[in-house]
């Protein structure tokens, strides 16, 4: 027997108003936006490059690069000639929608569908509705496959789950089937896609399904 | 040239003084508490389990693992017989000194070293002085070697840095030399340990300085 303390809960968010209107202006101004979220290291950077390099002259895809410091990640992906931004939280652990729109406001993108990818962190992000029109989180397999039980608000709050990095599996004593398990009693409606962005394998289906949600919201 | 924008900071900490008074409650009960740090999926319980099993019959060890839901990890601490306890944060993202001292005060460990294996969140956590006599941190080698880049607070305020899985070393692009170069950067006394807790290669290194500062506190 374990014995659990429980310690009161002292977030909250008052962002959800601010979230839902830059929402319809996203969509009014044909703007797809989507909230890439993950802990520190499962490769955010690495999967929206070969997603833009797969989808060139598909689709037009901008990326706003949220982090507490550091540019390396907009430097990465401005090389590959997509439109880009990076913004600094100064130490805060989210984006909210506020930070959102002002990082937006900057970039003015023109493109189709933007990126914004989120603090690398598994709690803070899940509990700010930043505008997007999807939420995907990113997991990667090194992490291990009982990171739904530990972070569950996060896989709650997603639309698609990309199990990353899968080329590596001979090393890693992750369970693919059990990961999906544990992830679909807490969010039976997510979409689950494993994929190793460095060689390539099950890229497709998930730019399948990107491509198809934003087709999807523009023909609303 | 990216553009980088800097958003306004609002966390702020006030529990600097509890954690200070805990500190000295710990130090004259001959307890030294140890902040165990790092992102969701570096490895922090397994590291923990090679470490006690090492360290049987030469210190008494406890952990108090915190967690926003689950006890998968205490229940792993558990089982090798060390003290245990698992303490929820409901969704929060890191320990602060209040929630550290009722923790302890549930734990009552009869242990000479306890370690705290904070909420896995390289940002959060590092704001916020748990009262602990050290704070360590690991950083796992599929996270890449960036990461002193990008949550520079964090590896600025550990006194001990271990660098672990490197038993996978052919799978990842991590250079060891270049993320050593970019920690003394952010922290020159910082103490770094390579290690795989899977292989046990390194290990001893870390245990004897872990051993060393416990007995430096003693003596103190």
């Amino acid at each position: 027997m374990i014995k659990v303390i429980e310690l009161k809960r002292t977030v909250t968010d008052s962002n959800d108003r601010d979230a839902a209107s830059l929402r319809r202006e996203l969509t009014e101004r044909g703007i797809f936006l989507l909230n890439l979220m993950s802990a520190p290291g499962s490769g955010k950077t690495t999967l929206l490059s070969r997603t833009i390099t797969d989808l060139t002259g598909k689709v037009r895809i901008g990326v706003m690069e949220a982090d507490i410091a550091s540019d390396v990640d907009a430097l990465s992906i401005n090389a590959l000639g997509a439109e880009s931004i990076q913004v600094h939280t100064d130490g805060m652990c989210h984006m909210d929608a506020g930070m959102t729109r002002d990082g937006l406001a900057e970039l003015n993108p023109k493109a189709d569908i933007v990126f914004l990818e989120n603090i690398g962190n598994l709690i803070c992000p899940a509990e700010f509705d930043t505008g997007a029109h999807r939420n995907v989180m990113i997991l990667s397999l090194p992490e291990g496959d009982d990171k739904p039980l530990k972070y569950p608000y996060m896989f709650q709050k997603c639309d698609a789950l990309l199990i990353t990095k899968t080329d590596a599996a001979p090393y890693f004593d992750f369970d693919l089937a059990v990961a999906e398990e544990r992830v679909r009693a807490i969010n039976p409606t997510i979409r689950i896609f494993p994929l190793s962005a460095k060689t390539g394998d099950g890229m497709k289906d998930w730019e399948d399904w990107l491509i198809q949600e934003w087709e999807k919201q523009k023909n609303a």
